[in-house]
């Protein structure tokens, strides 16, 4: 059986490698004209690790896109143990993942949102997902993602109906009775089979790579109009609502002395209420 | 001594009163060129009240400000009554008040923000306060805000400097280690004395108009730059991100069943993030 030491180190060298590729992939759908930049940010603690968090704004395709991945551990806060699986006791983690928030310059495009983690407290488990966010109807792309996600999960035997589900279910807004976006997968607590799940993360990490480079490809050289700009701004409100609201994304980091600019990456660069 | 029905039926006629008054005053700021809409809604039980929710939009003043006035009863959900003083029981309240967000269309006016409350539980209270965003330094107007209401408090023996430095605490974003804006006054739990609590009351509803005219009069002719603007759009981002994450009037709103679009219409009309 494999440590609970080297599953770290694994998953943690994985985020990295994958991190960088996302990068590189995004970058290329620029044409290498506008490049991420870089930035390491380490816990006040610095023994309980850090991150390093990849930022491209204001490129042709992407209005703000952020690429983080961060290793930290440390002891929750008591009030937050009890949200934690086996933190219940003694409140110890770690925590290791990468995850990506895409805002589109070109409204017809959807913003996309990926995560995979692996995390250890007295249990241990991956989780993650894919989901997306039009401002604007497109059957013909939900069915490449929902297809593409279906793929994966039956490839790895994983229940695809309950990770859609629960997607649907995990990005609602109660107050707005309203769905985030058109869902995706949405996975939590994985604590059997390690090696299984550590294949089906690495899965969807590439392919959220190749999902996000044919939603965006197809898209590319549509025109807009200044009220599609304008529905996506919209449309981007909700989103901060949701993550600011309910994201347990950015609890977790806020909770485990994450670096702000970091986890609220994932905000729009622009977003319009009425 | 005033039976509890008849302090209901005194605040919610002042709140109602108080809300009229604010927006007749800010439609002439509009030269009444610019009108409020306005908008009734109810909670799903009828018999648990609801509200009035006055909306200006794109005027020449004001980009957006809000006044809600709404008078509502229930039970609140078991999770939350812990949070709320004399609720821990039965959950059973009472609450009516009236809040206003203003957001400029000047970058050099602050927005501002005023709520007045008083709430029923198996104790009596009120609530509430006035504080100011800036996005640009302005010591005179600091001088403005804070001396007109340091005289408001000592006029009504209330202790200035608890308030201003409770208005610190409560508007801090402890993620972004920021304030919100320059403070102002903030008070809760005032459960004593009850007539001159609600006189207090009154003369802030009162002065709230009298500061803001001032406020917004003295710079209505400024000139601004896009950066201006620019600067204005990330603070707002600020102010989405406090009243979303901590704000306990979002939380209350929420919880108590009340209206989405009201308890929402504090954020800005546009924010912006790195």
């Amino acid at each position: 059986m494999i440590s609970s030491d080297n599953k770290k180190k694994m998953t943690d060298s994985w985020f990295s490698y994958l991190q960088i590729q996302i990068c590189k992939s995004f970058e290329l759908l620029e044409k290498n004209k506008f490049k991420f930049s870089r930035r390491d940010w380490f816990k006040k603690n610095i023994k309980e690790g850090g991150g390093t968090s990849y930022l491209l704004t204001n490129g042709k395709i992407f209005d703000k896109v952020g690429v983080n991945k961060s290793t930290v551990s440390g002891r929750f806060p008591k009030r937050f143990r009890k949200n934690i699986l086996g933190a219940e006791n003694n409140g110890k983690y770690w925590a290791s993942g990468v995850s990506v928030v895409a805002h589109m310059k070109n409204p017809k495009m959807p913003a996309i949102h990926f995560n995979t983690r692996f995390i250890v407290t007295s249990k241990e488990w991956f989780g993650g997902g894919m989901d997306v966010t039009p401002s604007h109807k497109d059957k013909k792309e939900e069915k490449i993602v929902h297809d593409n996600l279906k793929k994966i999960c039956l490839r790895n035997r994983k229940n695809y109906k309950k990770y859609k589900k629960w997607c649907d279910e995990y990005f609602f807004l109660p107050h707005r009775k309203e769905a985030r976006g058109i869902g995706g997968i949405f996975f939590d607590y994985e604590t059997k089979d390690w090696y299984q799940n550590f294949k089906f993360v690495r899965e969807l990490g590439l392919a959220f790579i190749n999902i996000s480079n044919r939603l965006i490809t197809r898209k590319k050289k549509l025109k807009y109009t200044k009220k599609d700009k304008e529905k996506q701004l919209l449309k981007r409100g909700r989103y901060v609502e949701f993550n600011l609201l309910y994201d347990r994304g950015t609890k977790f980091g806020l909770n485990s002395g994450g670096n702000t600019d970091s986890i609220l990456m994932s905000l729009p660069p622009e977003a319009k209420w009425k």
